[in-house]
């Protein structure tokens, strides 16, 4: 019995907030909603307004067989934090974004919402396909190698250590858009490209400038034209931005080392020039930038004529930057300038237009830098990559996932417990402009990190139906494997052969589903099982109510009350495995061994409310 | 039996980090300890360091019956989170501030040190007696009183409402440099006094001019001759000074309103010159500052000819400022410069003395303000008022401690997770340049205010024993009653009849005792029991070790491992009904109904490691 359906819910979704993106100044209605037979009198509202807390009380109001609270909380400042004071048979409880608690807790887990703008509206509802430019698709157009480089077939295996990052297989651009076909079979919205600018690795986090998009991919030319291509085919476009170091090839470093009075000898950490100065994680080829020199900013990040504007303006008219080591950029020892650097680039970013999309490399905490405008999102390894892995992936190689011993095996409700805190130490509108994904060019490809291919269905399927805007890397439709960064980064096979066109088959239902719900997209989020090997949850907008249930092994049936639920609900995706049945006032949902499934809910009481 | 004493224990004190207040770029030994036969096989620490996750390797150590694992910890960034991966039988656990948690945390509660300076060194064993000028003693010296002002004999009592407001009895500084002897015999070592500029109120919170003391109270020769006579008793002096508004009669505020192109127009928030502008709470007599003002900023608090540094410097030499309506600086809908305003305010400060203290006034939720170079500490309503009173308060009168319905009644479990949320989100030497306190100028009186006069003192016990410098406003040692602010403030009865002796007595020992008690003022925080009815924790320094136990009704006692404890105890604080009894390998420790007792445990390994 889901008991985590009995009590009062909320979220900051569209279905219990009038604006889930509220302008400054703007007052919302917020609502909680209570299942028949709660047992709770009444409920309050605590928020904080310019730095004080303030109280505000509501209305309640009976539907059918359910009550609802409502509240006007006036949006004055960039962040708006509240959580909801529940007054039942056991005392005085908080409602906050870790469900409900019984003593008074910090204001880390209250509900948030943010006035300085949700991400570009077209971005909850995308799903995401990582391109490593070298190793998708080539033209066969690209010309002589620089002395760097030691070129290979596209059969070639990858190579083992340092030699993999040198090794060049001449994926490019128009080779890409000769392949959008396939994305557009497969249900992606967008593409997300690795790095794009001249370096000297294969991977390009090493820039060696920012003027131009690199010859061997074809240069700004196949740039542009993968735009046009990608807006003939209705796909997004985003690139890769590094702000925290560039190679030490690059024009700047070069300048700066030669001359120590240079203005870009500003642009970097050097302790002792030219030869002492600081790295990204210590490797001497990445140096870190300094973003004290106002020049570097102009240059960098600051005006529609910086490297960040000038992509995302036409012709080149990228839909957003993918901002690698975020975390780290402007953070130096004593001095953190991230906060500037992520409101100056907002700023250049929405000056051409709001509706491009800014998403931050980030794999840990990121809930003290999501405080306002700056980036509208990041690639949420904590919240879905790494609670996922912990639950379904092979302990052995779970420690490639974090720094030290990895990542550790962990149950259910720990993984549970993650997803939440995760999700409520961030804004709502920042877990909405975010990218969900299960692995990446940095990791082992997901096929190979699942602890068995039912398992990785499993997590596909978590992928699609947690909030954020999912990713997967280009292969992965087709059952690519890779225990580490330099294997996953193996190019794409086009002898369709060699495809697993099963796995594809169910990959392809997956997104499409995930492609057109309006409550996959933007709905809220509510529990309604957790336990060792068993999740489920709601995901529902304002139009649409769905059950989404993922099993990792055997275990008992789901049953859910049919007054919060209704009484029958219609398979989605699930194959034969996934039932569900009406027992009385029950609803029951089971499966036998691992499984991933979707079901419709009937029409609520919300659904008959269009104004709300 | 307290199985809190079994598992790993770390606290950022002296006895666990061999320099709680590390400069930038040190590199600091941390420390956790296990207690005999603690099934923890290995430990490792997890921080962040320039944005990224990053994991040490420790290495342990077998002293007697007990394991210690130690770290080294590089200290670069202003604040310096970590926690530590604990591998035991029941797999992977993070050793975290709110203790052991089974899943993969965000990092609020990680353990943080702060290389930016922790409180001067005299604060942590300060205990604080809050003077409000008008209310403590008069030399009679008062002139004539301004239009505003009704004049009233000692022994009237108090007005409601309004009028309350605007009652002056007289009280000055000569008077309090008078009773300095009151002071030294009760044992505290500084002074609070809440504002002493001129205002058009008994509080002053509603400053006409920062240029002077208030001719009412003696002006600027009666503040010179206070420092000297506190010098003289070995007393510290802080007062209160308000950056948030001034008053509408401030001279400032005159100018802006006389004449819209005036600099001082620029120092409040106008929607509308000159009749709309914004103010503290909407009250219209206590214009908001708009810190935007760079002149603002120079004559308030930039440099050492500004208000804030003028009277921390000679001849006033103030020991520090408590920063009224800290919380709301600066911050007003979508501007927010309370961290620019706390960092200059601490500039001027250390300049003109590290050993100058910054205390914020901020009633809930401080941890995303104590993120380095500011406020040293704040008044913990949150960490201590708060929980204190929910556990032995009145519940009638908890209403009045937060906005809305007030402070609910709680128990001691959840007494205890409100203690500990609030002390792991926030840097520890943040908590021990904190002022703890059972209330103010702005609450009932604490004698009021608890349920029962035994209950008081066990209150009471609390506040002298947990982490912070303590402070009582005058009175309370004498019993004074109060059921609100108005009330509160009644002057002072210096014919000794009306005194509760008993309670001056039993006040002053503990107030003696946290005095001399260096595991009161700096040591570590250890919960050994958390019952509805009981808490009871040890305080550890590197050289005393005590168990505080506090209980608010018949409760069983509790029992602790000898081997955790040692096998003896001496009460240094409790009365008759405390006692402790060793049973075999226990020691257990009673009491009959409400109790507060303190005993000294005996030596034990971390004491015989001075090097630690």
């Amino acid at each position: 019995m889901a008991d985590l359906l009995t009590g009062a819910h909320h979220d900051p979704s569209e279905r219990y907030v009038s604006n889930p993106h509220p302008s400054p100044g703007e007052t919302v209605e917020v609502s909680v909603e209570l299942p028949a037979g709660a047992r709770i009198a009444e409920i309050g509202l605590r928020s904080v307004r310019d730095g004080e807390g303030t109280f505000i009380e509501g209305r309640s109001e009976v539907i059918g067989s359910r009550r609802r609270w409502h509240f006007e909380l006036p949006c004055e400042n960039e962040i708006v934090p509240y959580r909801f004071r529940c007054v039942g048979n056991s005392g005085p409880q908080w409602l906050t974004g870790i469900g409900m608690v019984g003593h008074d807790p910090q204001d880390q887990f209250d509900f948030r919402l943010m006035t300085t703008g949700g991400p570009p509206s077209w971005v909850p509802e995308t799903v995401w396909y990582q391109i490593f430019p070298d190793r998708f698709a080539s033209s066969g157009a690209a010309g002589d190698l620089p002395g760097w480089a030691w070129s290979c077939d596209w059969d070639t295996p990858v190579a083992v250590g340092p030699r993999a990052m040198t090794q060049i297989y001449g994926g490019d651009l128009v080779g890409i858009a000769a392949k959008l076909d396939h994305l557009v079979e497969l249900g992606v919205g967008g593409i997300y490209l690795t790095p794009i600018f001249p370096a000297r690795s294969s991977h390009r986090y090493d820039a060696t400038t920012f003027d131009r998009v690199d010859p061997l991919l074809g240069g700004d030319e196949a740039l542009i034209g993968l735009r046009r291509a990608c807006d003939d085919k209705g796909l997004r476009l985003i690139a890769d931005i590094t702000l925290n170091h560039t190679g030490d090839g690059h024009e700047w470093f070069r300048a700066a080392r030669a001359d120590a009075d240079a203005v870009e000898a500003g642009f970097y950490c050097f302790a002792d020039h030219p030869d002492s100065y600081a790295c990204w994680f210590g490797v001497a080829s990445l140096p870190k930038l300094d973003h004290r020199s106002n020049e570097l900013q102009y240059r960098l990040y600051r005006g529609p004529k910086s490297v960040a504007g000038r992509f995302l303006a036409p012709p080149f008219s990228l839909d957003g930057w993918r901002v690698d080591a975020a975390n780290m950029t402007g953070r130096d020892g004593a001095v953190d300038l991230n906060r500037e650097v992520r409101r100056a680039v907002r700023a250049t970013s929405d000056a051409i237009s709001p509706e491009r999309w800014l998403v931050a490399e980030h794999v840990h905490d990121i809930s003290r830098d999501a405080d306002g405008p700056g980036w509208h999102g990041w690639m949420n390894y904590s919240g879905v990559s790494r609670p996922i892995a912990s639950w379904l992936g092979d302990p052995a190689l779970l420690q490639t996932l974090t720094a030290g011993p990895g990542q550790d095996p962990r149950g259910g409700e720990a993984v549970a417990r993650a997803i939440d805190e995760v999700r409520a130490s961030i804004p709502w509108a920042f877990g909405l402009g975010s990218m969900a994904l299960l692995g990446s060019h940095d990791t082992p490809r997901w096929r190979t990190l699942a602890a068995s291919g039912e398992l990785a269905d499993v997590g596909f399927g978590l992928l699609m139906s947690l909030p954020g805007s999912p990713c997967l890397l280009y292969g992965d439709e087709i059952g690519l494997l890779g225990e580490n960064n330099e294997q996953t980064r193996t190019p794409m096979p086009w002898d369709r052969t060699r495809w697993d066109h099963d796995l594809l088959a169910r990959r392809r239902a997956l997104i499409r589903l995930r492609s057109s719900s309006p409550a996959l997209a933007r709905g809220g989020f509510r529990w309604a099982e957790r336990s060792a090997d068993a999740l489920a949850f709601i995901r529902a907008s304002r139009t649409e109510r769905l059950l989404v249930r993922a099993t990792r092994d055997a275990a008992p049936p789901l049953r859910c009350p049919v007054s919060v639920m209704g009484d029958d609900a219609e398979l989605l995706f699930g194959g034969e495995t996934a039932t569900s049945t009406r027992r009385v006032d029950l609803l029951e949902f089971g499966a036998s061994g691992p499984s991933f499934a979707i079901w419709r809910l009937q029409p609520d009481i919300w659904r008959l409310q269009p104004d709300l």
